[in-house]
């Protein structure tokens, strides 16, 4: 084989493990799932009707235009279909923006420690990745614009809420970056969080605007990780040219008829936000109790702050994942020295407040 | 925006589009669904049930190494896990691997009228695509060979049996095209309709050859196209390239889960294949019925010689799709003289034999 000379370049790492590789090296599965920020609330019960009722239809391929699911969400959101591409979750949606715009030495701007699949798409088509710290544990949109202009940049990465730390700007910080982008830039805008958000941190949409592109999910509030929906909004023009590069026979059927039915669940939505709020609550109590700061989150998960350095807090992470508690951490300084800990239902809290003070006491051990 | 030249150059034309847009201009449902090679028999009653129990399971991502599905496929053929990827369907793997081999100006070589899902990838990464034309409705090894020598290309593609045409090569004619492959060359061989052919059209695995990576789907035989499961059979550094590239996270938890147990069904892809064989009896005996003539096939569908030219045969099909008979036909002379026709249930049939006559008389009315 003859690999491009691209492809050969490329690292063998993947930007991250899963829960599944971990079990299999303990030889037990975990206790508590609260690493990767999925919704252990689970989907709508309507979401679930749907794709059961969806699997003996399964033998159709699902509609390549995805009209239905389309102008679901364009009436949602009160924007047109024209408006939405629809992905295999906003990591596949990832890829095909960066390969819409960057080729082998074309300047990206992101922060050091952001969204590492976003980073492993850049690099994956030759994109020259250039980061900007965070500032106070919160992406830093003055020093991104910067960034951007500086290099002229196409796209800049941004997520608000933000993962890994929880933190988020307000919608009218945000409608400001946009509109001070250089021209020719295109913000990607990161909202898989944006459901557990306070209102005022979502700027409104725009769909005439050409300097941005929304991403959202149905991985996080609506618990449909393993579905793979998700969707972007935007400018009529950058939609379009997604479906010169798409899988555009991609889809799942059962999961596109359990978008729709969870779409419509507002119900579901609103548990899910109480329950996520619950246990962000219980979460800041346990760290409390332990001597710990958390972050406040506008998402699905808390970032904890282990008070220490960035091996002390892996030291903890490795703690709670030899206890059967998986978590996962930011892997770049100084965020690094916070541990991720998704929302969980009692019984996974329940496990991390139990693993906590062991886990720290070993890391304690271990640095002393 | 700023799209890169290679986007910007892309045509806005899609490989193929959908029944469903076709049923949303004719403003009704079709009768029978018999256009895309789908298994209108639909999948394993194990796999449906799997995948009804894993959409409440769907708040977790499936497993980025998709470890269990990889170790069921591996005994399954007698390879090991390292020589086989899992991606959406073989669509997404051909993108991957185009991506993987071929840049902007790489020669690919592949057959006039071919898979053209493979061609959209060769152009989505910047190749250039060099055909031969089929000889006596079948793709021709010799003249794949000597384009891909002459040319120096890195991929050549070749589905045994062939789709559209349905015609195949014994796997001894396959193995002698491998073992004549020029230095570094890869043939992309895709068996997505191997479960159909005759135990000889396909040539022994051999997962230590670097010169074949071989396309296998749960989409045609296994029922389950809207699932969305591919995987390849290769070499083990060839296929450790995809994980360079692919969306490590974008297989879906339920289709995953239903891909294992269709997998272990082998009572039901016995019925399929027996319904599939009748199904193509009837389909001969429907054509000959109207004075036209059919090609032998290994495949679930069977190509109908309309007799004339291509617009004659575009006006049977016309006619056909207007009368609610999802069908569809290569798009390259000679072979677009055809229609192709999908194994279907006997009412589905029972539609196409209906409308056929008279689709016949308007497309002779419309050439006379």
């Amino acid at each position: 084989m003859r690999l491009t000379p691209l492809a050969a370049s490329l690292p063998a790492t993947v930007p991250f493990v899963g829960p599944e590789a971990q079990e299999r090296a303990l030889r037990r599965p975990f206790v508590a799932r609260i690493g990767a920020n999925e919704s252990v609330f689970g989907p709508s019960p309507k979401a679930i009707a749907a794709m059961a009722a969806a699997a003996s239809e399964v033998w159709m391929y699902a509609d390549p235009e995805l009209h239905d699911l389309k102008a679901a969400l364009a009436a949602h959101h009160g924007v047109r279909p024209q408006n939405i591409t629809v992905g295999e979750g906003i990591d596949g949606i990832l890829g095909n923006l960066v390969r819409l715009l960057v080729g082998p030495g074309t300047p990206v701007v992101t922060s050091a420690g952001a969204y590492p699949t976003f980073n492993y798409h850049v690099a994956g088509f030759g994109g020259v990745l250039q980061t900007v710290p965070y500032r106070r544990d919160q992406e830093d949109p003055e020093a991104l614009l910067l960034a951007t202009r500086k290099a002229g940049a196409p796209l800049v990465y941004l997520a608000n809420p933000d993962n890994p730390m929880g933190t988020w700007h307000s919608g009218r910080a945000i409608s400001e970056m946009i509109g001070r982008l250089p021209g020719g830039a295109v913000l990607c805008l990161d909202e898989a969080y944006a459901d557990f958000a306070p209102d005022d941190a979502i700027p409104p949409l725009d769909p005439a605007e050409p300097r941005v592109i929304r991403m959202r999910t149905f991985s996080k509030a609506h618990g449909m990780a393993g579905a793979r929906i998700g969707y972007a909004i935007g400018h009529p023009e950058l939609i379009a040219a997604f479906d010169r590069v798409r899988n555009h026979f991609g889809m799942n059927r059962m999961s596109v008829a359990g978008a729709i039915a969870a779409l419509g669940d507002h119900a579901w939505l609103g548990h899910v936000r109480e329950e996520v709020a619950a246990a962000k609550a219980r979460i800041a109590e346990i760290a409390a109790a332990n001597g710990l700061r958390t972050l406040l989150s506008a998402t699905n998960f808390v970032a904890v702050d282990c008070g220490g350095d960035g091996r002390f807090a892996t030291a903890v992470l490795d703690g709670l994942v030899r206890r059967g508690v998986f978590v996962r951490k930011p892997g770049v300084a100084p965020l690094d020295r916070c541990i991720r800990v998704s929302a969980g239902r009692p019984p996974d809290l329940d496990a991390f407040a139990a693993a906590l003070p062991e886990a720290l006491a070993d890391a304690n051990k271990s640095h002393s």
